[in-house]
């Protein structure tokens, strides 16, 4: 408590930037690092640390990886630049990209390795709950992991759920939260425009439906965007094929046959051919309306 | 408002028989109708009234019929012994089945022509709510049919939705919720059983999902039986293959692809080949695990 920590965060992306904006709120010193130039800058007008990376690694106490997938995490801890070499033995490591359990227990082996330690950390909750500190996190690795990394935890988080002593079972739970959140959207696109076929209005389905058996967080969270209309990307469609194929490709390892999400990953790949990837991931009623003739709220074409 | 009516409840189920004892406690003269003698009996012994259904059709206010489907509400009205010939004319139906809203709208036009007035009036919420008076009620029908059967509704139900003068519509947002529901039962049973392939216990999918983004009210309702092994059937499996055969007719009819839906629904259809049928509807989980070889909860085979 009360001790600042010297924090890196790389991916100044719309959740990374968030997030080291609330370290900085915490009281801590903070240096973002991105391929973006716009975004380093400006996070170093708003209180990051300005420096050389090569003489800001030695000195961190905390890593925290914001970046998409499991490729650039590796590339970012181990890669051609990979800052794993120049961090200081007992350095502590966030992980927070969704990957397969799989690799996370690889990471954590190598990063142990180098005599850093691995927090298991994918998050949730979205770029607002990223910029006031409200993510919720699920989180595995060793105790001396958790202990070395807690000051940032606490001042990203709202929850940390603590998912045991061994890299992989956060990004497990992760694997399961997204495998219902994209299904969950996929039946709302599905759902709202059946309604339609009915004469049912969106909007009269959202009202309902929020209070009926049917409901579910991505339904009263995502079905006002298709009554209003708004496809501005607070969560895009691109991130649901990358998602759900993680998921998919960790259920086939484990022969395991995932309906469902075999068909939700469907219709958020048809999006992503349709063009609408950079929309937001409700934009995959687009898909149900054009196939069925339907004309959603907004489009008047 | 404090006026009894005479109401004759028509399906004496789990749902019917709860709702006739709302009826009765609201000060109504109820009676209850069924092929089940005992049913019949049991609700006499509770208050119901007492005698030959010719000698009581003609005098009921107002019909409320709780059966199982489309059939069964026109044998009700229509069929051999059908009601209808029989009733006042100005009496109010409630017809509660799950049902095509092409069949509301139907069954709406034969009963005013024999001098009733319909109401297309699904319900939500399972026995328990419908033994309090606190079901939700999806209703669509003429204003004249509406204040016929006021009083039923208002001793059956916590919500009425009014969705519109013409039936039809109370059934189109069932459907809606329906699909919802089964699709978020069998998405719930793929992620807590794809957890297990990971090595998550249901216990603890459970505890996270339910505070994520994941979550559903179907999520936070059936999960628990399964971390349970409690099966006993709130709602049976059984329910499935109708309400979501009934939402893919509608569908097909408007030539709308419902991908979810479909897979959903060949889910229940392994469960009751697999003879679990009468089991409650988070039994759709023993398919994902025999599939995958997972050991649910309770199962020490």
């Amino acid at each position: 408590m009360g001790i600042n920590r010297r924090i890196g965060v790389f991916g100044l992306g719309s959740m990374g930037y968030g997030m080291a904006q609330s370290l900085l709120r915490a009281g801590h010193d903070v240096a973002g690092f991105d391929l973006n130039e716009a975004a380093v800058t400006a996070f170093q007008v708003e209180g990051g640390l300005v420096g050389a990376q090569a003489d800001i690694l030695p000195d961190l106490d905390i890593v925290v990886i914001v970046v998409l997938n499991a490729g650039q995490t590796r590339d970012v801890l181990f890669g051609a630049n990979g800052i794993a070499q120049h961090l200081s033995a007992g350095t502590g490591i966030i992980a927070c990209a969704t990957v397969a359990p799989s690799f996370a227990k690889e990471m954590e082996c190598a990063v142990n390795a180098a005599g850093l330690h691995y927090l298991d950390a994918p998050i949730s909750g979205g770029a607002l709950k990223a910029a006031s500190g409200q993510l919720s996190i699920m989180a595995s690795g060793t105790e001396t992991a958790f202990s070395k990394v807690r000051p940032a935890l606490d001042a990203m988080a709202q929850t940390v759920f603590e998912l045991g002593d061994v890299a992989g079972a956060g990004s497990a739970m992760k694997a399961v939260n997204q495998l219902l959140a994209g299904v969950h959207i996929a039946a709302m696109a599905e759902a709202v425009t059946f309604g339609m076929t009915q004469g049912v209005e969106p909007a009269k389905t959202l009202e309902v439906i929020s209070q009926c058996a049917g409901s579910s967080w991505m339904f009263e969270n995502r079905a006002p965007h298709i009554v209003d209309a708004d496809y501005t990307p607070r969560s895009s469609v691109n991130i649901w094929p990358k998602d759900l194929g993680i998921v998919l490709g960790i259920a086939e390892q484990a022969k395991f046959k995932a309906p469902l999400t075999t068909a939700a990953l469907q219709q958020f790949q048809a999006a992503v051919s349709a063009g609408l990837g950079d929309e937001d991931d409700a934009a995959v009623a687009k898909i149900y309306a054009d196939n069925a003739g339907l004309v959603l709220p907004g489009n008047t074409s």
